[in-house]
């Protein structure tokens, strides 16, 4: 299934995407797709209601489209998670994940504008396979029960400004936490939908020059083993965010360094799980 | 005003610690201290009621004391802000902010027990000045601006597992984000009752031994100077906590490094702000 939140900000109503292409009302289900509901197994009651056909059609025609979970506890990331990426950054591969975190408030809609900071030089794009939490997570014995605990999967943009992140502080946070950071959807689709996880194509282009183009297959840590490493460490809510890492193709790591200027155009997108585009403005 | 919530975990109701050492129940006046309230001149109601004599005292016997402040939006913290603390860890002073975030679902209530993560060795102690929002604050202009978005002050336990936090990852927030590893509390005190947050005192001790004992006035970055730069990097909304900062006296920066175990029991205070007390136990 791929879930939806459609509506302008903070008054986003659930829905659900059918193959189709229909858009079904879940208000009679849920008030919202957040960490409550997917921990009460709100998916399986939508599939029942699917099934049963109860589920209204909703005339879904200049609606906003918002990030497809509310309200994040936190957004935890993993840098430096494909070998070609570390490389480019002039990176060690990493013997153990890299885990810092973003402000959960900057997860906005996948076709919201994204503000360029002020005072920012070295705007970044990082397309990445986003992994939404469904079940509390805490010190996992294995990958099954890891991938137990997915609600879903989403394309995640983990918008970066360089002179911020590896400039101004030793900690990255600062420079992946700036205001509309992370895009998040358009869908948050169900692991029954997605095969295999790490057989994914990833693109990204800027202005319609192709970027990135990668797949999770080259991920260094696959998605089984973020889960159950970060809850090692931390305990994972349901509605948490993790951003699994980017492919090779960011500005950073490009010859000429072409950071993202207002009035540029980025789009991404992930196999089955939908496109994004965003028009980048000055803050 | 001094505000508190008491209660089960997830059931806490919100209340006034007068200065008389009465308990009077702000249930009437709103559901919650989260940074809605704080958004909507919560405390200025609250004042209004109080000196009215509209508010009921409460029997709080026996009721666990909460954090102040429910559900941070997120939890940011500077890192290496005392001159003596940057030098027991070795680093250099920082000429910028040093920020790194925790996992916002790691504050818990400032007696609560503290989980020593498994597999950890070298869980370490940090008093810190808590600082919550109270208004939304980007790009700040200046000082004046920053302090006005302040909701209060709290104690807050910046608990921390070195070897997580150092070793790990070159990125410190999965040594910071371990479940139950930000005691907040007992107070959210407004800022009309403190004079100056650069003249506090703030003391920890282990098992009776006193181990930190520092002043906010050695701040390298002050309490204004904070907000207002994070202002320019990241949305600072009602609710956010901003931990400041530890003095020395950590045990990472001691001869011995006497690092936490289960059964010790840690203390903390910081002057007008109350005390906190926790004992520590296995994951």
């Amino acid at each position: 299934m791929k879930l939806m939140r459609l509506g302008e900000p903070g008054e986003e109503r659930p829905v659900l995407h059918t193959d189709d292409r229909r858009i079904l009302d879940l208000s009679g289900i849920t008030a919202d797709i957040d960490g409550a509901f997917l921990a009460a197994d709100g998916p399986a009651r939508i599939r029942s209601a699917l099934d049963a056909g109860l589920l209204p059609e909703l005339d879904a025609r200049g609606l906003r489209t918002g990030a497809p979970v509310a309200r994040p506890g936190k957004v935890v990331c993993v840098g430096l998670n494909y070998r070609d990426h570390a490389a480019e950054t002039g990176a060690e591969i990493p013997e153990r994940p890299v885990v810092f975190m973003k402000d959960p408030a900057t997860v906005v809609g996948p076709y919201d504008t994204v503000l360029i900071p002020r005072g920012s030089r070295r705007t970044d794009w990082e397309v990445e396979l986003g992994v939404v939490i469904g079940r509390r997570a805490r010190y996992l014995a294995g990958h099954e029960d890891a991938l137990d605990c997915i609600a879903g999967y989403a394309v995640s943009h983990d918008v970066s400004e360089r002179e911020f992140q590896l400039d101004f502080s030793p900690q990255w946070d600062l420079g992946k936490s700036c205001e509309t950071f992370n895009p998040l959807g358009p869908w948050l689709v169900t692991p029954d939908e997605i095969a295999d996880p790490q057989a994914l194509g990833l693109c990204l282009s800027v202005n319609g020059v192709q970027r990135q183009d990668g797949s999770t297959k080259d991920m260094i840590f696959q998605v089984a083993e973020i889960v159950r490493y970060l809850s090692q460490y931390m305990v994972l809510h349901p509605g948490d965010l993790i951003n699994t890492g980017t492919p090779a193709g960011v500005a950073l790591g490009l010859p000429d360094q072409p950071y993202v200027r207002a009035g540029d155009t980025v789009e991404l997108s992930i196999d089955g799980l939908g496109i994004q585009r965003q028009s980048f403005a000055s803050a």
